[in-house]
């Protein structure tokens, strides 16, 4: 049994789950902020020059757990682990977002799919990408594809 | 305070920190697997569709939290958050694997970073990459630039 302390909270436009764009081709274009806790402000020294971060944060608001489930990008069910449910064993959520600009422990970033107050557990820089030529995306590409979308 | 429980565990080649490769130009091409408690087995289905897996984990084995401090990659320090370092406020940890094949609730995996025994706590489908014109790496390019490296 793991104990984690949020580091600060996501500062979103979404208030629920409905505004959050699902499905293919959803954009993530949303602007918000990750608000650190003043104390830890030190531990964001030199982020600026990251234009991605990974934000790793606590589905808060998701309840009990499915290990099988249809996501909102297909018409076929999926194991939880291949797809990004919140109804996860660990409510952990991540996402990519870039970074705007940084005011203190404050983070202005785009690509928030997260809801307001969200808890956020951590922080990384995004350092490097998988070889375009070796990523294979499984079910979300045959779903694409039925549907005639492009990645 | 959220409480988190191991969805299985990592069978890593490394038994001791000091022999993960690390510093720049470190390559992660080590095979190992993920080996997901057998009760969550249904949750795996498709996974075998996607070329690469977010693994998030627990360093169970670091001790308390630096905010700042100098990374194998640099010789000079930076917040823990423009980091990978294992002394993190929560001690979250973050790899990209490659999926080489799964056998029931095992998936066999190139990439690890991680000692043997570590807790796994998710693994999520690595959906796309960020465009690569946009991406900026921060103190670590300047690392590499310094040292003649290429990314």
């Amino acid at each position: 049994m793991l104990s984690m302390q949020p580091i600060g909270y996501v500062r979103s436009p979404y208030r629920n789950t409905q505004e959050i764009p699902k499905g293919l081709g959803a954009k993530h274009e949303a602007e918000g902020s990750l608000e650190i806790r003043s104390e830890l402000e030190p531990g964001l020294t030199d982020i600026e020059g990251f234009s991605h971060l990974f934000v790793i944060w606590a589905f808060d608001r998701s309840e009990g757990c499915k290990l099988v489930g249809t996501p909102p990008t297909d018409d076929r069910p999926h194991g939880v682990f291949a797809t990004r449910s919140p109804r996860r064993p660990n409510p952990i959520g991540l996402t990519v977002v870039e970074l705007l600009c940084r005011e203190g422990p404050v983070l202005r970033v785009r690509g928030i799919d997260m809801l307001e107050g969200t808890p956020i557990l951590d922080i990384k820089p995004y350092l490097s990408n998988v070889p375009r030529e070796r990523l294979r995306r499984g079910w979300l590409a045959e779903a694409e594809a039925r549907n005639g979308e492009r990645p």
